[in-house]
């Protein structure tokens, strides 16, 4: 028996990611969020969704890009920290003892220290209500040697993201393999034929 | 040092979710995403991208309403088989063994079989590219009692939901806790105070 827990933002799993941006003065900030996800494969686009109210807001606007740096788990400490406080107030990088890489395609930094990072050119601005969606088109993805796979993608088992609860108020790794995608549905037939 | 592994869509980690429409003969379908994610707190809205090319796509425009069911890992086998074939073709709840449940509050039906669901109504309609992104405000979230806690929110740890992992074909559940978020960030102490 299904019961309702009402209208609230409790979908899952959701992301951990850090968004990259310049502020006016150049200074490098960074922010994290979990309203996130990849949302068009041609051209490869990824969404993040920002409340105005953000340091990082007016910095997207007015640099028409961002970087998504994808921390590991061994990273959860300084990414819940860049999480709580403003790039107003506070030299971010300078705190978590992070690396501001400048990405020579788009006009924004990424964390160095994270396995991987993704450089984005905002393609669509959708404001819809607290939080504003910004669509960056994927220019590259940059990945550290060491979790490269043979076949040259990163693999997330070395990657190591991790996932907010929100509701919970908690962060997860991920856990074991399940199987393989597009395959081990094989084994189900429809009824009708 | 990172390397380049150009601009595709490998951003991690990315849910598995299930997106449930009705068609123009009022038959339920069900397809799976990992395109999507949370995209705003104020209205509560989730996002999920399809092609065009999509039986559901024309199912979204028409009802302007879809819902999203969250598969637990023991229904990883049923999620994969769900995303490699058309409605066009298949009754994919009956092929699944799976419920179609009219959702009591917008046209679209869910799976009764997932722990947990979402019901949506069509807010925005984004077209990016290959795929178009639909937004979907949150009228209700209902829970089967077995995943709901004592706070009165769906736990994650008992709706076990996994991710897929596309670059290398395969689904991940999830794995242990790594803190409390918004707290254990608070060890880091910005240098310049």
């Amino acid at each position: 028996m299904k019961q309702s827990v009402g209208a609230k933002t409790m979908a899952m799993p959701t992301p951990v990611w850090l968004v990259g941006t310049y502020d006016a003065n150049n200074k490098p900030n960074i922010m994290t969020i979990a309203w996130g996800g990849i949302c068009c494969s041609t051209p490869p686009c990824v969404t993040v969704s920002l409340r105005r109210a953000t340091f990082s807001y007016a910095a997207i606007e007015a640099r028409k890009a961002f970087t998504v740096s994808i921390p590991s788990r061994q990273q959860v400490v300084e990414a819940d920290y860049v999480g709580t406080v403003s790039g107003r107030d506070i030299d971010k990088f300078a705190a978590c003892n992070w690396t501001p890489v400048k990405s020579d395609l788009v006009d924004a930094p990424y964390v160095g220290e994270a396995p991987l990072v993704i450089e984005c050119r905002l393609l669509h601005t959708l404001e819809i209500g607290l939080h504003t969606q910004f669509v960056g088109e994927i220019v590259d993805i940059k990945a550290d040697e060491a979790v490269i796979s043979a076949k040259g993608y990163p693999d997330i088992t070395k990657v190591q993201p991790f996932v907010c609860d929100s509701a919970h108020r908690r962060y997860f790794g991920l856990g074991d393999e399940l199987g393989i995608a597009w395959e081990i549905g094989k084994t189900i037939r429809p009824k009708e034929l």
